[in-house]
């Protein structure tokens, strides 16, 4: 197994990039394509923990949108393939640090999340 | 790539369970062993960043050890030799929801886990 391969992190960070775009547009159809499709695939938001993708796709047709937000560090790691991207971002309107984890391995059609983790930065540990 | 292979969701909830008691007794080598050594290793807490196994050693050494919980919801998905456990507990003193999510990888030397989160559930998504 390579860690870390380059071409790899690199793939990854493009699929990255493709979500946070998907999520400041709010375009569902691009957010399910890279979400693994399976009653395995888990979903902790700030407010919300979701249990498959039925109960991901329901949460985001009621949202409307996920509040607009810049990116902090980021920081990709690679395993064959299988990677983890844990991303630090900063939501408009708050100095409050939001941090990002998600799982992703690359099935027979591309790169999807099988777990992601979304929370606001607390003030004890 | 067997997904949810009965015996492999076994094999790791064992080691999730391992690392369980490793947080609730404060057992510093215990825990090391479960993490995976090395600078892609990421650790989120419910107050704080730590990227690479050095800084999640320096901080669990200063840190005295994690309030004592109790857990709700486990949610294991197997995907070949690589699994991600979800669980939601519940600190003593508080009705809050918390939420642990775990990237583990099967190495040579074992189940090792290479993401991992932790934080309390917000009142706004």
């Amino acid at each position: 197994m390579i860690i870390n391969d380059p071409k790899i992190v690199a793939e990854v960070k493009a699929q990255f990039d493709r979500y946070e775009r998907a999520l400041m547009t709010d375009d569902l159809d691009e957010m399910d394509q890279l979400f693994h499709d399976a009653p395995t695939t888990v979903r902790y938001g700030v407010g919300e923990v979701l249990y498959g993708m039925d109960e991901i796709r329901e949460f985001r047709k009621g949202r409307g949108g996920s509040p607009q937000r810049r990116l902090g560090r980021v920081f990709i790691s690679t395993f064959g393939d299988v990677a983890t991207a844990n991303a630090e971002f900063f939501r408009e309107g708050t100095d409050r640090r939001g941090r990002q984890s998600q799982t992703w391995i690359r099935f027979e059609d591309g790169w999807k999340i099988v777990s992601a983790h979304v929370s606001m930065e607390g003030t004890t540990s």
